[in-house]
């Protein structure tokens, strides 16, 4: 067994389980080192199975390393239970977040006597959340390729373009880097960027309005999720004031950053400043979220989050004001959490 | 309300509900005909509800018609469950396949006195399965498009080239088309062909060889899906026997469609053919499956589906036989069903 999966037997004990069932397409390829496609991951003590079917067999049979392929025919919830009898397994952890209600009941349903379903969330999160070397490297060639799309956007961005042609130039961008999005980029021209989640539209770029562009990369599974406002002509006073709060929110916040704080505090820090500017009610989401495999996922950094930061969490700090139907300021970073304090990796 | 809500609203008194929650992306984007983003849609015999939060309520506003958008601040089930209080609803139709289990249990757990969560299974996918003439027509679009990508890769293609440089151009020419891939498309050379979902990597395009393509665009939510196998230079007799075959099987498949006709007819036409060839163990798949807001939808075309066929129903028809380490043979097309039996639409 790899080590990442040596980590999550040993939290078995605690959780009083003798096997876990990796239902989350994230968690399998974190655990696998191996991008699962419709299967499940059954892990025991002694060992971890891959459930598959017929489309996918003979390539996970080549791709994964020390973990058993189980190929069924007809029904995985029956195939699973048929190896959980044999190797009188008792106890199974069941990602209860990541399976559907239908599948659970149906497993309910058919779930042996004498085995039981234990739900678990957030158990295989647990070890995501602290960023292994080779992951930290991978999120920063994300990161890295991230800001050079900001810096070629800035080199063609002319006045009248549409937010879609901006869209097209960033795609073939990335194409050209050998990389995909992690998620359609938001490109917002004056008031359209006073929607957080706007959608890329025709309105054109002017003059003295911000134009947000919010995007990420993918790098073999690993992504960056970055937001910057970009500016044609001269910031108008109203506006520069707005951008100018917002970083001053998000450099407090991230200088609070280091090991052993709770993350609500570093949320806290952020709207705290602006609400001492009355801008507060104009920020409504949390200041950030990890990231890695998926774009958002634990810690949540936010002013209920239960999480103390430690060395090796990576996440975004992305305090904004949006004033509807005007505009919209969001500054989105991704910082490291180290021993000393934090690094901004982008 | 729009004719979809109406037609949903009209199948609650047959499952004893008098509201639908409705949870399923897709779903929501049908019955709204609005993009949904992490939201839910409360349907009841008056009115729809879209719950949504600080991100995207401004966009929903906008966006939606005739559907009352709910922005709700720090729990989408307490509003929920605040306003099916207030409209005295009693029976509230849960989509069971596609909330989370822990979900599903919090609201279990949340329900006010009086009211219960209905599981249901494929409401609103009952009414998507037969696709109306603005549906089919972006179906058709997105066909076009697909079949125009396959004429171009014909014309591009080219001996030494990797799976990888051909996915680029590929992926160029989509851009250029201003449409996205409906899914990763698989392009898989030589013995590559013989894994049904194989990743694009970098194997070389040699003559003599088949060369599976499998890829799907996206027009306006709307998806196509087909396969082809391209050849360089001569095709071996052994390749081009089983080439044949697969052809004959989706021919007799295809001759078979009909409305009123079950779907495992129609699987069991093409997989009848392959076995009195001797080639049905190397066909692990079902025949076929529907496509539209999803790729994958209802009907599925297996030998156990329970679907009858009806006029506006569209559904790939893709047998294969797969001779492990040796070479794949897919051929995919799409299919409508019409009065008169069928249309091909690739």
């Amino acid at each position: 067994m790899n080590p990442r999966l040596i980590k999550l037997v040993s939290l078995f004990l605690s959780h009083r389980i003798d096997a876990c069932l990796v239902v989350c397409a994230e968690n399998i390829r974190y655990l696998a080192k191996f991008p699962a496609a419709e299967s499940w991951l059954l892990v025991t003590f002694k060992k971890a199975y891959y459930f598959t079917d017929f489309r996918y067999g003979e390539e996970a049979r080549q791709g994964l390393r020390g973990i058993a392929v189980r190929q069924y025919k007809r029904s995985l919830i029956q195939e699973l239970f048929g190896l959980i009898k044999k190797k009188k397994i008792k106890r199974i952890g069941i990602e209860l977040r990541h399976i559907s209600a239908e599948t659970y009941q149906r497993m309910k349903a058919q779930c042996p006597r004498g085995v039981k379903l234990i739900p678990l969330t957030g158990l295989v999160e647990s070890l995501r959340v602290i960023k292994e070397p080779e992951e930290i490297k991978l999120i920063r060639d994300a990161v890295r390729i991230n800001l050079n799309a900001f810096r070629y956007l800035k080199g063609v961005l002319k006045e009248g373009m549409a937010e879609s042609d901006l869209l097209k130039r960033l795609e073939g961008y990335v194409r050209r880097q050998n990389v995909k999005f992690s998620f359609d980029p938001i490109i917002a021209s004056g008031p359209h960027s006073s929607m957080p989640h706007a959608k890329t539209g025709d309105k054109r770029v002017s003059k003295h309005q911000p134009l947000l562009v919010d995007m990420g990369v993918d790098v073999q599974g690993y992504k960056s999720d970055l937001t910057r406002i970009f500016f044609l002509g001269k910031i108008p006073p109203h506006i520069r004031e707005v951008y100018e709060k917002v970083k001053e929110a998000q450099a407090r916040a991230i200088a609070a950053v280091r090991p052993g704080i709770q993350a609500s505090i570093i949320d806290q820090q952020a709207r705290k400043y602006l609400k001492k500017k009355g801008l507060a009610k104009y920020f409504g989401h949390s200041l950030g979220h990890g990231i890695g495999l998926e774009v958002h996922e634990a810690p949540i950094i936010s002013s209920s989050s239960p999480w103390v930061l430690k060395t090796g969490m990576i996440f975004t700090v992305e305090p904004a004001v949006y004033l509807p139907k005007n505009f919209g300021i969001r500054i989105e970073d991704m910082i490291l959490v180290t021993p000393q304090g934090c690094q901004i990796l982008s």
